[in-house]
């Protein structure tokens, strides 16, 4: 951008763009309105498809954890009956791959969402906007294909699934945003460690899921599960994030970030003002700790869409509230502070309703704006788990990357060449 | 104490008896184990009598908050049927009042407990020792005895206690210790601050309850209040406290606090070394916060045995991992690590199992040092609520408060007058 009279208007139209762009993600209102089969909600998902994390990719290129992924739908899906017709398969062309980002959605890890896989739904009251996240897991959404690793997402379609669906609708919908500023408050990062919002949200269903009308046994199983499972929340948060940011997309002149997504092979964004495009860069190698038995040998490269959160403004955004993570993710609570405080130089404001105490109830760091990153050089950082680099492993560690400057030069490029020219 | 060779014995033998005094203290295993009836499992607790927190006072010198809620259970045990009545049989010497930690027992605020009134119970199961604390609520314990106070202890009664003792009696007990640990690491200090303690107890005892044979409404309706009272886990881990420090208690030549209490009149203290001796002070002014409607013109003075929680090492001792609570109690981030890196200085070593991540999971302080905090006049600090000064008032406000210097002197004067000639 140049200097001229035309650059002061460029820049005033950028700043227009920009607060119309935060205006629309800070006014969202997400709601979780429902727990469906992504066949029946997620749009354009039909017949052998199934949605992936990260920018688009084909099978060819995928990384070894997302194909373990991938195959191990397949089997779920009975479109195979063994590991090899799985693989002849995809590779055959027999399956559609697609990001779900361009289906209105977010998958953690591997991100493989398929029909029948029910998928949390949050409609972003505000806008009248869904979106979908497929269940956390630490084993088939890592690339894990075992009759175990499925077997936990079968159980997850057969019982938890469908009697949290039945308990949310009868409620009408569980507003989140209640919710997600407590757990800011209790020390969640809402990305790697959503513990306290996993416990709100099985606190906020437990009476309605007993005054649903669901079986008994469904019931107690699911209600020991929402008591168990520590990681949960993150689908929820994740689908909260995309549903709170796509009416920020589009936006003519606006440099915000609206999407940052891994496939394992690229890391891709997504930018409000140009709409529909990824930029792109090979994806990063992670710093952090390994589940026993594994080393950085071993691991994948960054992989998952669930850098939504950071998009929102949460996970490495507010790491210095959550320092309970430090134990999966390394480093110390100053160095955890730091990181959240330099969000603030890329960012266009902070939030009014995600504050957090440790920094005085200030609000989190939001709005990533591509162009300081690329003059501050300062990148964005994002709380992420570790996959293997081969198919068929569940998790095996945790841990923060940079998402790279390459995606965002690329897109400054880009919008240099949309918008200068007008 | 003198500088001789027979100080240096001495010296020794402190050393000794408060490494056991904290040996007892650490091992300490707390499972929550029932809640009923105060005079069912409360030694010693019977006929016309109510236990009250702190040291032991006489009605006529009690402060207004504590004699309006001794009235409030007068009135809820039926023993007069208007608040007149009820002062005239008090007043007349018709109703024993004795400190709850004559009874094992501990209470927040005026910390009132009667026979009838259902208390939780917690076993330290590595002692077989049993503790007692009555519920929390922001009314009644508070002083106020209107209809609507009594009608909320009326429901623990009747509807909420009977439904949670059932669950907890069906699980055989819910270990308290990893819950503890968690809730330290989600933004608790487990004083004024027992959210996510409350949230995880919640999660655990909700699939209990469903499989306990208890009244369905009587479920959905503790399952709803399980959902929405953040604070009722102050009870619990008032309880837990009190079970885990009694075993210290009595250990000889130990300079060790065991407990910490104030009846808004006077602050008491106990020492390991000096078995029930009370050591007081008039009760601070307390530095806060106040709901609408309220000033400082307005408050009591410091109340209720929930120091416990500081006597353990929690509460303000860890303050600085509980930044969310201060939008209740005022001050800084900054001065609330402060706060609790200064405790280090008055107790005898960092527990190895409540840790803090904000210190990078190094342990909470615990084992308060009578010879530390008379040598540094460094003074523990207890997070607090405020009481009005007058009887018939709910809760009017939150805040910190100094434990007195001369509770401290006190003691130590009558440590060296026991000790010392031997």
């Amino acid at each position: 951008m140049t200097a001229s009279a035309e650059a002061v208007t460029l820049r005033d139209r950028i700043e227009e763009g920009n607060q119309e762009a935060l205006r629309r993600l800070v006014q969202a209102d997400p709601i979780l309105v429902d727990v469906a089969p992504a066949g029946e909600v997620v749009e354009g998902l039909s017949g052998r498809m199934i949605l992936h994390s990260g920018p688009p990719i084909s099978w060819e290129r995928m990384c070894g954890a997302q194909r373990g992924s991938v195959l191990g739908l397949v089997l779920f899906e009975g479109w195979a009956t063994d590991l090899d017709e799985a693989e002849r398969l995809v590779a055959g062309g027999g399956v559609r791959l697609e990001p779900n980002h361009h289906h209105h959605g977010v998958g953690p890890m591997a991100g493989t969402t398929s029909p029948s896989l029910p998928v949390w739904v949050v409609e972003n009251r505000a806008f009248g906007n869904r979106a979908y996240c497929r269940p956390t897991d630490a084993a088939q959404q890592f690339g894990d294909y075992s009759d175990g690793a499925l077997g936990g997402i079968r159980h997850w379609r057969d019982v938890r699934a469908p009697t949290v669906g039945a308990a949310i609708r009868k409620l009408g919908g569980l507003p989140l945003k209640p919710l997600l500023v407590k757990a800011l408050a209790m020390g969640d990062e809402l990305h790697n460690r959503p513990n306290a919002f996993s416990s709100l949200i099985g606190n906020a269903l437990a009476p309605v899921l007993v005054e649903a009308d669901v079986p008994h046994d469904a019931l107690v199983q699911t209600l020991w599960w929402l008591s168990k499972d520590e990681f949960f929340g993150l689908g929820v948060s994740m689908a909260a994030a995309k549903a709170s940011v796509e009416p920020a997309e589009g936006v003519e002149y606006s440099t915000m970030v609206t999407a940052m997504a891994r496939n394992g092979t690229e890391f891709g964004i997504r930018v409000s003002g140009l709409p529909d495009q990824w930029f792109t860069a090979p994806a990063p190698t992670i710093d952090g700790l390994y589940l026993p038995g594994y080393s950085a040998a071993d691991a994948g490269l960054d992989m998952g869409d669930s850098a939504i959160t950071e998009t929102v403004g949460w996970g490495g955004f507010v790491l210095g509230g959550a320092p309970g993570i430090l134990a999966l993710v390394g480093g110390t609570p100053e160095q955890a502070m730091e990181i959240s405080r330099s969000m603030r130089s890329i960012t266009l404001t902070l939030s009014p309703d995600y504050r957090m105490p440790v920094f005085g109830f200030e609000g989190s760091a939001v709005g990533i704006d591509i162009r300081k990153v690329v003059r501050t050089g300062i990148l964005p950082r994002i709380d992420t788990a570790i996959a293997h680099r081969d198919p068929g492993h569940p998790k095996i560690g945790g841990g923060l990357v940079r998402a790279p400057l390459e995606c965002f030069t690329g897109a400054l490029r880009a919008f240099g060449a949309r918008y200068e020219a007008r």
